[in-house]
């Protein structure tokens, strides 16, 4: 959180003048006073007044955003829960609370994200399903407000991040198919602007090269990330001709919606259409016949998350300079039959 | 961080007008409030917690405290997703912020919820996952602290609840059944001690002598409230001679495992086991053949939770003297093939 010096540094006026405007002081012109307080806003400076915690912008407490709203975003119940089971028992160690901070539908993430931090509940924030161009991030960083992104964004230049290794699971999940010889190979992404879907595309694409195979941008398909969208994807990829002998998953839940709407087509899924999926979850278990998918520990994950915003919160002092990322592996290469 | 004051200032108008408009109060002109509340937000305006929070307890915030470590606790992700996302476009129009409170499990939820109270994050809370003996509901009724328990307990005598009606399910499930010449039934209960494991199994009894059938305590199962809960139940439900001819399951994630155990048994879902379920859900919608499941509108169930808590909240100075409670019905009854 931004101090009384950071904010005059900001707006090349003197402490006296922000401190006269901020404690709404007679002497300071009106357009002044009207500046500093939207730059105060804006930074997230925290006032003196109330306290010795609020001084040291201390609520013992960090928050986990997220979206709920949105039935793909919140990755399938089991995923977010999960994390945040596991980085809640890392923070409580030290003293310290998660709360998840639920972003409605009729809000935009950002103007959520500024309220939060305007009624001061957190120390700290987790962000979630970043986007491609993402205006929370560059916000926090104007703000100074410790925060680590789980997932990446091309908002933003000097952040702490840890995403999922999709390029990996991309690369090896292509890999897998062309030995398997396949040749002409989908790509199932979200529909939403999430920055996963477009760094697996991405890495989907340079795969196929690096195989040997022809980058097919019409087999990119973009679908709900939900159930639904995976039967939406199977009547895409059946109206294909010819149509692709495999399909890469973003998104495990694709799989249920996909698998049934293959089987209301006479075809098996894996022998008809070979599937590999991301994440390996207590849904997909059961599916017949067994869907090949990459497996994630969720709880080192979380736990890596709840370390890395210790860190940025013990050295809040020191502004970052350059972004910090961290990719986290998927594990255990799916088996095709 | 704005004061009352500097808001007033900007918008040019009078303190006590703000004031009505930040509290909601009906005195005031709608294009006034959006405006006051706009402009709060922007300015990141916060009310005194030194003096306000403290003396009067308020945060502006409520907490929605549920088991993030527990398997079949969240109730199968887009529950308590949905609920709360309804819940809070709710609140926020009344200028109040839920946040979720995830109990971990390396901490018993008593534990978990003093500590959220010492802590002062909020001014009321939403409990789920109420057991049979639930010692949070009788803490929060010493402490006076406003509060709605999404379940009920055997503990408490003065508390506000809203409960899903298992009984109504269930009887309308045995009768569904029964009418269909199923003389032999099961139901699947939670092996924790979740409430609602009591409430369903005692109205199934019921169910069945209404219906002229025998009760059978030993066709009561409890298995895990998850997937694997369901492929154990298979197991189990196989085992039994003669066999039941129908179930009816507590938890929908069940019927994943449970039609996987009989596919791989030989046995049909639906034709060699009738199955009815709680709750549709995205997870079960395109299971084949199709799953008998009840109806839930987790939107309503959400604002009518919200509703709840702001009139416990507004009357707190009023204490209960007896418990208040609402069934929330199951829609839709299932078709049998």
């Amino acid at each position: 959180m931004t101090g009384i010096k950071a904010l005059a540094d900001h707006l090349g006026i003197s402490i006296g003048t922000v401190s006269r405007a901020l404690n709404n002081k007679p002497d300071v012109k009106k357009a002044t006073r009207a500046r500093v307080l939207a730059a105060a806003a804006e930074l997230g400076y925290a006032p003196n007044q109330s306290g010795r915690n609020l001084r040291k912008g201390k609520t013992n407490a960090v928050g986990f955003m997220f979206e709920a709203g949105d039935p793909g975003a919140h990755g399938g119940d089991n995923f977010f829960l999960s994390v945040v089971a596991s980085a809640q028992s890392v923070f409580k160690a030290r003293n310290i609370d998660l709360v998840m901070l639920p972003c409605g539908p009729d809000e935009t993430p950002v103007d959520y994200l500024k309220r939060m931090v305007a009624r001061r509940f957190v120390d700290g924030i987790i962000l979630t399903a970043t986007t491609r161009d993402d205006p929370r991030i560059s916000y926090l960083e104007r703000t100074g407000i410790p925060f680590v992104a789980l997932g990446r964004s091309t908002s933003g230049t000097r952040y702490r991040w840890i995403d999922l290794d999709f390029e990996g699971a991309a690369r090896e999940g292509v890999r897998l198919l062309a030995r398997h010889g396949h040749r002409r190979l989908a790509v199932a992404i979200p529909e939403s602007d999430a920055n996963l879907g477009y760094v697996f595309r991405d890495a989907f694409l340079d795969a196929l090269v690096e195989n040997g195979l022809d980058p097919q941008p019409d087999l990119v398909f973009r679908v709900e990330s939900s159930e639904q969208g995976g039967l939406d994807l199977s009547e895409q990829l059946l109206a294909r001709d010819p149509r692709p002998t495999a399909v890469l998953l973003s998104y495990e839940l694709m799989a249920i919606g996909l698998y049934h709407g293959l089987q209301n087509a006479g075809l098996k899924p894996g022998d008809d259409l070979a599937i590999v999926s991301l994440r390996e979850s207590p849904q997909i278990r059961f599916l017949s016949p067994a869907l090949p998918s990459f497996r994630l520990d969720l709880h080192g994950l979380g736990a890596e998350l709840a370390q890395a915003l210790l860190d940025e919160m013990q050295n809040r002092d020191v502004p970052r300079k350059t972004s910090q990322g961290m990719l986290w592996p998927f594990e255990a290469l799916p088996k095709l039959t």
